[in-house]
């Protein structure tokens, strides 16, 4: 057995600093384990006390009579350090460190973690400033959380890793109350070494584990919890997260609008969307969509039966639904029959959806009938059971109706309880029906499932790797004709334009480049030409000249400098402009396409992926980036414009992808503002770049 | 006493076919009435019976004692008008009707109703179709509703009407549970005669209630719920709606397209927003929302101090916070010192927001001085106080702490009870302190206690009426320069155009018209010009009537017409294009503001505002609905463009609106598309306009 699993499913533990006053801290664990009977050796360590509750205490960790797979360490932060160098020296599997007072408290502190670290060496740390871990599948609880003073836990196949000590708690209570079962619940809050893709990799394997729900403050090594969160899709166990930080400022200084557009948020969208994790919006999320996914049901489509005996509860589970794009029609005509033929008089509502059975249909074989007759219809792909007041009383007529044809089909069914009824919510949770007190939660649940379904993991690119020189380039940045050169040395082509010094050369080279064209000065050291009078559209060649004298003298005026070099270039007319751009952030390099424009700046209407660790985006994944903008109809034929070429866009986000892969950390800003995109068959051209290259 | 009144609070109750068996719904009326204390007189009714419960049984309406103030219908639709008729031509105030099979079930179902409502003649009736109402501040339940065997009513001050029966046993059971009181509950459902709004009017005046929350289907008569709305707000009432109904397909069939942008959940956004009622977005925020607004105290601004023992949940707030732009910015030195001087040691967060005591800040006078400081902090308009689990054991630490605290402040004072802890989250609402299980409820209630306090009730327009004659115009489609003609009446200025009908006519007015013109086809047939190719723009006046004669065959083509006239137009350039439109709905009129343009159409950037009941809109309003659009900062100098002639956007708007205010019905569909809005100074102008009128 490898440490971590050591960790999980320990033979010994020792318990560090453990105290026999049970109103402590530092007296849970050692009570813990014994009422929930973990069958180990259990060895508390405390100079001061003879026996803890029966159990022998030790007064060191040297005179242990066998060494511990796993201590608990509840020393403050200033003596944790010295046990954790004893327990490693020994040959301690792993080490658990409660205390606080490391790096989430400052310089004195991140120093104290960085002892830690070495007192460490190769003995794996849970911590510190951790709650500890519970293995609820068999019953280990290493941990001092409150929350274990629970009799039983609620045993089932969700394995969680929080960030935070303090969710872990309230995810456990919550669970329980709602009658969710958990496998695993680790807390990894500091991660001076066992981190969050370490147990997504270890729950990956875990056969208890069947959903993995993660409580995220921020990814450390984005590579590790990509391979790890592929290798749970692999395994068929879908990774849910919770990701805070979303509020945090995303805009930074930069030469290019990308970084503004991406945001530290939105990365973790990409990286996440990318790996096939769900990310849960609100936190009630986090236990409403494991639990609708453990039961390894398969939603196929948006079509939702809502079955109830009361209207109003039905209506908000339809309407919230509707909101989402799951469609609630009324049953097919057989379906409908099959719904008669089941009960007849009063006022059943059964040729409708939510369909009605009314109080008189809560009939133990009428119910079965209904759900029975909802699975098998080829109408609908789910099944939601409305549990009214009057199921309150007989909380298990609902749950063994639904039972005795959950077999019968693999189709999602959920409940929701309308009234305030925990018991019957976790009566339900419990027999394997996902049962949510808020309307909402039933429709997050179904999209949860049907991002599984519908979530295809990534293939190797098959673009082959380009290969292009590119030593020549200086640090630095790049002025536009330089950066439009790159692109173009890549496969990105960009407008025709020449570089000119005098007006004369400017009316020369207009002659040559049609009936009007675009001047700009031309300097690596101006990246905002516009805002100082430095670029001048739709002229005509034989009055380039006097343009450029004229801008010559308002850009001295406007920026204290007198512009050497300009560019001619041909003008773009007829295309859509975007902006293709390059956003590097500790999580990876994403390419950032968006709508060009001032309007579509308003709506920031972009679209982000990550590039893989090698090589650049695949023609599939450049051509998923451009359907996802907003405005994907401009470019498809929206009211009878003519459609864009889709395959030269395409083309043009891939080179520059491989451009971002080839260079690497040498390209610290790239991007094209605008990419002009032509009509079908005329391609796209790079109009304007920004390039700020590395030594 | 009113009716209504007499409705809420009878002296005395008739039981129309109650029964004896407690298990049946018959049942449960007499039990609930006696099972609370109900003071007046309870008369069952019914031939079968001699006595129920110990109480006398009548055999019918007629031999009871006295004409009593309520009745309980628990007849069958196929019985219940008879009684209602008896118990009218006995003066009997009011009666609830409990039966179902009404218009809810089809044609049927319809008439039953109607002859229900003649049975009752001018005595008010509840329902059919509802499950009753319960008057908790005086502790009389006059419903079926199982929801009501709680042993004690959670009295307080929220007035809950719904449209829906199921639904109040929902509301009232999770009120209950969290310790939430509610003052009255009431469900309307088919609402033959009494109706929402009389409610909300009814409790606008009720002393016991201080919040309103509304659960909505349909408002039946807007200008009724437009006033009452507008009292609760006068008498200092918030009312809160959740309105299902939001995912019906709100395109219709229409010549304009605003229509289609509007949309029937729009319109009740708008309505809701115009009087100042507040919209729950989840179910549970319609409990949440008035629970913290029932506290009465004043939000007045968005900067939240989080107090709390445990670190991640306290992030969990002020991340949700944070995506909603609420402010947690760390306290200032002078509050940073309080808290300090108050604990030392350890690794309490004090100069951080979430200002973090740790466990060991779990002590009464260090809690209290925390929230003292925080309470008296003038960077603070808001505290949140984290409830952890460390606090489960001792639940009244906290409860004490705060209300030792809350009489010093009239600042908003919520908790987030991060475990399961029902008991904890019921105590702290009990004592005034709104407590959410939800990160995002804390989030919501903030919000709407924001809107409550920002909120201001519409004035007077104070834009004199115009009186425009409008006799000579025909009924029908007019066509283009009809519709402008209209407009131009009213206030909102035109393109310079021609209506011509030869190549020569046409050149010789686009001469006057400036070097580039626009060509369309003039007809009251066909309002989709440019899908036939009957619109051509920048044309040089030379080349007018060659082009005249291309489109004339083009649209012979691809329409089928020939067309006769055309119009000849100054081509509009440096405008910004907007589309302004009236859009009817059972609802009201809503004049419909939108950014034109393709792109613009794919986001869908409108606002609305519906007409008041006489006159058009206020210069504010017109102003307000500009300064709506997410694409306003395009006439408001965005990026150094010119800042648009928004004076004279707000006059068109204000005119327009004097428009479909003056010509009411008549008014069948108007559309300016686009409103060509120039930089300041240059005014606005109709390039192209759609009207329909009724005869």
């Amino acid at each position: 057995m490898d440490a971590i699993s050591r960790l999980l499913k320990p033979r010994s533990v020792a318990v560090i600093g453990a105290s026999a006053d049970l109103n402590k801290t530092a007296g849970r664990p050692v009570a813990y384990l014994r009422k929930h009977g973990f069958s180990g050796a259990i060895y508390p360590v405390n100079p001061r006390v003879e026996s803890i509750d029966g159990l022998r205490c030790y007064p060191d960790i040297a005179s242990l009579p066998e060494v511990p797979d796993v201590a608990i360490v509840l020393l403050g932060a200033e003596r944790a350090h010295l046990a954790v160098g004893e327990l490693a020296r020994r040959g301690t599997a792993a080490a658990i460190v409660l205390a606080s007072g490391y790096t989430e408290t400052g310089e004195e502190g991140a120093r104290r973690q960085q002892q830690l670290m070495e007192a460490a060496g190769s003995m794996r740390l849970l911590g510190p400033n951790t709650i500890g871990l519970v293995n609820l599948s068999d019953n280990i609880p290493l941990s001092a959380s409150g929350a274990l003073a629970m009799e039983h836990f609620p045993v089932g196949c969700i394995g969680v890793v929080s960030q935070s000590g303090g969710i872990l708690g309230a995810l456990l209570s919550r669970a329980a109350a709602r009658g969710i079962g958990l496998s695993k619940l680790i807390s990894t809050s500091n991660e001076v070494d066992l981190e969050l893709a370490d147990f997504v990799d270890y729950l990956a394997d875990d056969e208890a584990t069947k959903v993995i729900a993660l409580y995220v403050e921020s990814v450390r090594n984005p590579d590790k919890f990509r391979a790890a969160a592929l290798k749970a899709a692999r395994a068929g166990k879908p990774v849910v997260v919770y990701k805070i930080g979303r509020s945090e400022a995303g805009a930074q200084a930069a030469v290019s609008h990308t970084g503004a557009l991406a945001g530290a948020d939105r990365m973790y969208d990409a990286l996440f969307k990318q790996v096939g994790v769900i990310r849960a919006q609100n936190f009630s999320d986090l236990l409403d969509i494991p639990a609708a996914l453990s039961t390894e049901r398969v939603l196929a489509g948006k079509r939702v039966a809502i079955l109830t005996s009361t209207g109003g509860a039905g209506t908000l589970v339809s309407d919230s639904l509707g909101v989402s794009g799951f469609e609630t029609s009324a049953p097919d005509v057989v379906t409908a029959a099959r719904l008669r033929a089941l009960q007849t008089g009063d006022h059943a509502a059964l040729d409708r959806n939510p369909i009605d059975v009314t109080l008189a249909g809560l009939q133990p074989a009428l119910l079965r009938g209904a759900i029975q007759a909802l699975l098998d219809s080829p109408s609908y792909d789910a099944l939601i059971i409305i549990v009214g007041s009057s199921s309150l009383a007989m909380p298990e007529l609902m749950a063994d109706a639904i039972q005795d044809c959950l077999h019968t089909s693999d189709k999602p069914v959920l409940a929701f309880v309308s009234p305030h009824a925990p018991d019957v919510t976790a009566l339900l949770n419990q027999r394997g029906v996902p049962a949510f007190t808020a309307p909402e939660s039933c429709t997050v649940a179904l999209d949860g499932m049907l991002q599984v379904a519908r979530w295809k993991a990534p293939v190797a690119t098959g673009v082959a790797p380009v290969q292009v020189s590119i030593d020549d380039l200086p640090a630095g940045s790049l002025d536009e004709a330089q950066a439009k050169a790159l692109f173009a040395r890549f496969g990105v082509p960009g407008v025709r334009e020449t570089a000119v010094s005098t007006p004369e050369e400017a009316e020369h080279a207009a002659s040559a480049l049609g009936t009007r064209v675009v001047l700009k000065i031309l300097s690596a050291e101006i990246t905002h030409k516009s805002d100082i009078g430095g670029v001048a559209v739709n002229i005509s060649p034989d009055q380039v000249g006097a343009r450029l004298m004229a801008m010559a003298t308002e850009v001295e005026v406007r920026a204290g400098v007198t512009p050497k070099r300009f560019l001619v270039q041909e003008m773009a007319l007829g295309g859509t402009e975007l902006i293709l751009g390059l956003h590097r952030d500790p999580l990876g390099t994403a390419i950032l396409l968006g709508m060009g424009g001032i309007t579509a700046e308003l709506f920031k209407d972009t679209a982000m992926r990550l590039l893989p660790a090698q090589g650049g985006l695949s023609r599939d994944e450049a051509l998923a980036l451009a359907q996802e903008l907003k405005t994907w109809p401009l470019l498809d034929g929206f009211r009878g414009r003519p459609k864009a070429d889709v395959e030269a866009l395409v083309s043009a986000i891939v080179a520059f992808s491989q451009m971002a892969a080839q260079m690497g950390g040498r390209l610290i800003e790239a991007e094209i503002n605008p990419l002009f995109v032509f009509p079908q068959g005329q391609g796209v051209q790079a109009a304007d770049g920004v390039v700020v290259l590395g030594a």
